[in-house]
């Protein structure tokens, strides 16, 4: 099958690997002309971690990118999808498959991504395809199971049988709000993680496990998910890659924002924190733990006092 | 408050440090005579990790020990706590709060701790008190919240009143039942856990955690508690200290049985996961991960297939 992946990050050139070498498939990896990683990427064939196969095709034509593919995997920055699809007519995208590989939610307006991608193309099959699984793992041969959802089943089976190997084994998801949701806000408990790290509190994220799951839990419910879907694979089972992984680039940025050390690789958390607080107002659902990070990252708030003020501030039932 | 607590293990020794040094009280430490570890403490007043306070009272009378305190902390192997109540009666104990702190149950009957206090002092006040927090950490000053739980609001409230502090601070549990399987369960987890580090598939513990709450929460509710109790702190809550914590007992104990590695302490997850089956064939309940901890530890099965069987099986719905 022809493949294109649109993105050039550490995600987006591990899904070009993966689905050449894994899958076997035919694949395009397209990327902005002035994109530093897809000139080195096109020049090397190596971002230093992934290295891709020689058969790899590079393409800085996003119509001819697209054209030529059965399936358009993207995995760029959730806050640049509105701008990325907006040369992209729904004619040129009849027919084809696009597999949203990212984690978040649409700063400005709090959209869900497939929202993003309905508002400009209403009749396109799209899928997510989330969950645990960090490119060094991978790399070494270490499997994992991850999450495909859609619409429709025919949609999740088409994104099921088109990229299954024996390094990633897919569960059909049954709920797209809720995954979709749930892989956006877990970053947001990484930033959480991540700081309670750099306080030396670590111990502490078992209780943000317990109370961010519910959180979050609660909020796709009121959206109209199902509140299981925090449970799953999309959302707690990313956990131990986010919450717990030295490879999280969220839960390092967090870690490095309470040391006061800058940090230049993209913390996908920090919008969809807005995004999370603006579903938060919308549903009327209470979200502690998003207001924290909120009132660190964008309040200028002390994080050791709002963070032990979140979890160890008064004597009170459990849920 | 005279205090006495009954256990000289890592937990045990910590709790008398806790309530004496913490909560100011008068504390005593009960161990047995013929106990390695209470003739340490009792001669050199530290086992290394933990040192007493010079006013700390030790007994090896139970009877006395039990009279002269209000509260009667339990910290001993779940196995072995029938026989440890067997001497008391139920007027000594009379008026006395007796607090478990302790995770398991009862391996040749399936019977949560409080049940096993029932049987013997039937009009005892028992509660538990379970949750995340290692010894080590809290020797650091790095704080954490726990639970509490008991049959009546009134004896949660003493023992949460008499054993709060800046160190540890108590949510008030809702479900007894719950929160001592869970808690219980917990220790499978991180056997489980421990497993896929030796194995190098740390990754998978990401589906671990979103599958070993569910399982656990199905059992709890088929058992008349409640499903969410698993994703609370003495279940979900605890993971980050069992399923992650280089100090986990059961964690260790995992990962050095899958690579042959002789291991010497209690593992309490190797009992839980007998009354565990056990509970789940009374119930009705599918176990697979305890079915597949049990089958490496017990049936002689190879770790790397049962449990890669496990996670990477085939193509499913997720819930």
């Amino acid at each position: 099958m022809n493949v294109t992946v649109c993105g050039c990050g550490r995600w987006g050139t591990f899904l070009a690997w993966y689905t050449a070498v894994q899958c076997h498939h035919t694949v395009t990896l397209y990327g902005r002309e002035t994109s530093v990683h897809f000139q080195q990427l096109r020049r090397t064939h190596t971002n230093g971690l992934v290295t891709l196969p020689e058969k790899m095709n590079f393409s800085s034509d996003l119509h001819n990118a697209v054209e030529s593919a059965q399936m358009v995997i993207i995995s760029i920055g959730a806050q640049n999808l509105r701008g990325f699809l907006q040369p992209l007519s729904p004619e040129e995208c009849a027919g084809k498959t696009l597999v949203l590989c990212m984690k978040g939610l649409e700063s400005d307006t709090g959209l869900r991504l497939t929202q993003v991608v309905r508002e400009h193309l209403p009749d396109a099959d799209v899928a997510v395809w989330v969950g645990p699984g960090h490119v060094q793992d991978f790399l070494q041969g270490i499997p994992n199971c991850m999450v495909v959802d859609s619409d429709t089943q025919a949609v999740k089976e088409r994104v099921v049988h088109a990229f299954s190997s024996p390094l990633i084994r897919f569960y059909y998801g049954e709920d797209l709000l809720g995954n979709e949701v749930g892989a956006a806000a877990k970053n947001v408990i990484g930033i959480a993680a991540g700081m309670l790290d750099g306080l030396n509190k670590t111990a502490l994220k078992g209780a943000l496990m317990s109370r961010g799951t519910r959180e979050v839990g609660r909020l796709i419910q009121a959206m109209g998910g199902k509140e299981i879907s925090a449970y799953g694979l999309a959302h707690l089972g990313d956990y131990e890659a986010t919450v717990f992984s030295r490879y999280s680039h969220n839960r390092q940025f967090g870690e490095d924002f309470v040391r006061g050390i800058p940090y230049d690789k993209l913390a996908e958390g920090v919008p969809t924190v807005t995004a999370l607080l603006r579903l938060g107002s919308q549903y009327r659902v209470e979200l502690p733990i998003c207001q924290a990070v909120d009132a660190v990252l964008n309040g200028g708030q002390d994080a050791n006092k709002v963070l032990s003020g979140l979890f160890l501030r008064s004597l009170k039932m459990e849920f």
